[in-house]
């Protein structure tokens, strides 16, 4: 192939790859770990099995890439927000965070990564950085000042309130119990982003 | 066998549900839902399959039955303890059930329930049961007061940080910044119950 069709080809094959990383967080959210085999994940995509390999060797390539890559989605998705009003408004959208697909994909992951040598060190590595990205993503909506100190453990134990929560909400619809623990929550932590408890 | 040795017999019978209970809990932390059969319980607590299917017909059974039985082992521990003289104390306390192997097994038990119909209901019922008993010890150990407004949400939103602080501590050691998280937030709270926010 010439020169003039790189281009589209180069484009085909960002789609089918992008394809395979939302079907991978799809089919971990749904099936789990063990239900989810590249084979699933490639017919959930529509691709061949051996166009899913091109792109990821193994099935631990596949499925750290998907959670990144989504997790990476949802970072820039909220980075264009505007700052909420109310520390509770931004309480919401942290939670948030923590209720939706992508944590249960990622769930699914870290449990399946306590007991799978050939996972760990990755999940381990990737759950870092997302940990990381997420609280410089909350101290941003929260607009909190983490040179003050016992602001940064905070938010830190905000984030762990809302890992929590998302782990609550795993079995059964668990949105009315979390609207109210939110309600109080955010009442907490605005007496204590204003007025450091010491 | 004459009545003389049923005594004995219901003894024997009793140790040995008991040690299959302890050894699914244990290999339910270590190797997953997956990893756990039946087979590899009955030989961790050294006892025949058969003996191990007489105690516990299936394989939901058996783990159910193990996750409960360890939870009322610790709150029957918790309740024979003296009250936390500080709410720092019993912050950590109320942390430390989400930090050991109990933890481990149920979090594997949870998210195996939610891609596994046959699992599904008995372990979210096993779940609102174990909730409802930690959050009666959570009230106990903080001294809380649940007739002031908020007093239950702010326990709720405790227990939810203590959940997720387990789940942060799947992969690595995460004792060091749970210590710190465990002092902000155990200040914070001693405001809350003393004083209520709204």
């Amino acid at each position: 192939m010439g020169a003039l069709t790189d281009g589209p080809k180069q484009d085909r094959s960002r789609v089918t790859r992008r394809r395979l990383l939302e079907s991978a967080v799809t089919c971990l959210a749904e099936h789990g770990w063990s239900g989810s085999t590249v084979t699933v994940v490639a017919e959930h995509a529509g691709v061949s099995r051996g166009a899913a390999q091109h792109h990821f060797p193994t099935r631990e390539d596949l499925f750290t890439a998907a959670v990144e890559y989504v997790a990476e989605e949802r970072s820039a998705i909220l980075r264009d927000l505007p700052s909420p009003a109310t520390t509770r408004a931004a309480v919401e959208t942290v939670v948030g965070l923590y209720t939706g697909p992508l944590f249960r994909a990622a769930l699914q992951l870290w449990v399946a990564a306590s007991n799978e040598p050939q996972l760990g060190p990755r999940v381990t590595a990737l759950e870092a950085r997302i940990g990381r990205e997420t609280h410089r993503m909350a101290v941003e909506l929260l607009g909190a000042d983490e040179s003050v100190p016992g602001v940064r453990e905070t938010v830190q134990g905000l984030l762990d309130m809302a890992r929590g929560l998302g782990l609550a909400n795993l079995l059964t619809d668990d949105s009315a119990r979390r609207a109210r623990v939110v309600a109080q929550w955010a009442a907490l932590l605005d007496t204590a982003l204003s007025r450091p408890v010491s």
